[in-house]
């Protein structure tokens, strides 16, 4: 009898190869099979920060995304074709396993905060046995990118997809502490205008591919009009009071 | 001429030693000088999670908090003292600095996520070189612990201290999809209340010592009335609606 095969969902960490844990780091030395997900014909973000961490020998499973453009997320066309994509791979993924063999699937950051890991994981999980290996998320290292430490003593802490609408998102920077708001890049000006409204433009930084080659911080307010996707903005907690 | 050494803040993650990430593994194998934060006559957490990593030739430094009950952070005369131990403890590691030794200092979670490296790293920034090595934290380690994908899609993520009112709580936790409440401890009971007020007791979840030796989760609609220090309530997103 074959038993079968472990998923271990890696979490890469935000960027920069050695931000991966030594548990995730020890996992892909010894698992055969390396899944990632990627955009048709790039490299693949997770699987380039987590390639020194994988063994020459080991199988590199691509997972490509049907879509190479950018449409709006609610459209019944894309949520379905990525629908059907998500439950290919898991299938994929599935008979791997199921011939008892280990799979790596490796995931930007956090494979529990966000991101395409979840939807392979909602197919997967009670079926197969899965082991999820938290990482450092996209957000703590932009605030490290920064020296902004994000958030002390009895803040309270907003994180924001940059997807609300502007009225939203003006209401909620204006009812927290600190924020951190994903899902930038063409929601940019929008974002700006949310700031703007709720008084805050001037505390927010704009953190573009933090913790990599590229990397630029910058203040919001003085911040051109585009920005990149691996984009993220900070409002810093942390106000004087909380310094003791 | 003696060149200043670099203050390094350590994240050691959330508790497995194991996610700590291979960068802070590497200069705690360098740092000769390991310096951490503890409860008088305690062992001191961050410590324990990052011992592996520790050479046995390091040299620790422990900064022992000046007391050992916990009482309420608005008292004048426990923020006076406070204030007083953080300024004694970075006036210690600057000496070291400027005689050109290198101290790594350690944090639990993420160094910029809440926490006592704040308070050292805004008394010495500028003054001395600093590295922050961001951490998975303890928050991550939790809802990994619960198997409990915390966000997804253009869920809001509100991160709030069980310190607050009870109202505002509700209020807080009505207003968005998923939150994690921190400092936990002694508010159980108040923050229970509260989740109850929002309509979302049935959903939270009570996470003590995530990832940790004595690791504990359980609904919190069925846990007791107290709770340990490192406690940590998490009410997940990712509803159905997100899941492609």
């Amino acid at each position: 009898m074959r038993s079968v095969g472990t998923l271990y969902g890696i979490g890469v960490g935000p960027g920069d190869p050695d931000l991966i844990t030594v548990k995730a780091a020890k996992i892909l030395a010894a698992v055969r099979i390396v899944a990632h997900f990627r955009k048709r014909g790039a490299a693949g973000h997770a699987w380039s920060i987590a390639r020194p961490h994988i063994p020459a020998e080991a199988r590199e499973l691509a997972l490509e995304y049907p879509l190479t453009t950018e449409i709006p997320f609610t459209e019944d066309g894309y949520i379905g074709a990525l629908s059907r994509f998500y439950s290919e791979a898991s299938g994929n993924i599935r008979h791997l396993l199921e011939a008892g063999q280990d799979v790596a699937l490796l995931s930007e950051g956090d494979p529990f905060f966000f991101g395409s890991f979840l939807h392979m994981y909602e197919r997967l999980r009670g079926a197969v046995p899965i082991v999820v290996v938290p990482g450092v998320t996209g957000m703590s290292g932009c605030w490290t990118a920064a020296a902004a430490p994000i958030a002390l003593g009895d803040d309270v802490l907003t994180v924001l997809p940059g997807t609300l609408g502007e009225d939203a998102l003006a209401a909620k920077l204006q009812a927290t502490d600190a924020a951190v708001i994903m899902k930038v890049g063409h929601n940019l000006p929008k974002i700006r205008e949310a700031l703007a409204a709720a008084g805050r433009l001037d505390e927010a930084i704009l953190v573009e591919r933090g913790t990599m080659e590229g990397e630029r911080v910058v203040r919001l307010s003085e911040a051109g009009g585009a920005t990149a996707y691996f984009s993220i903005v900070l409002l810093p907690g942390c106000k004087g009071r909380r310094i003791l």
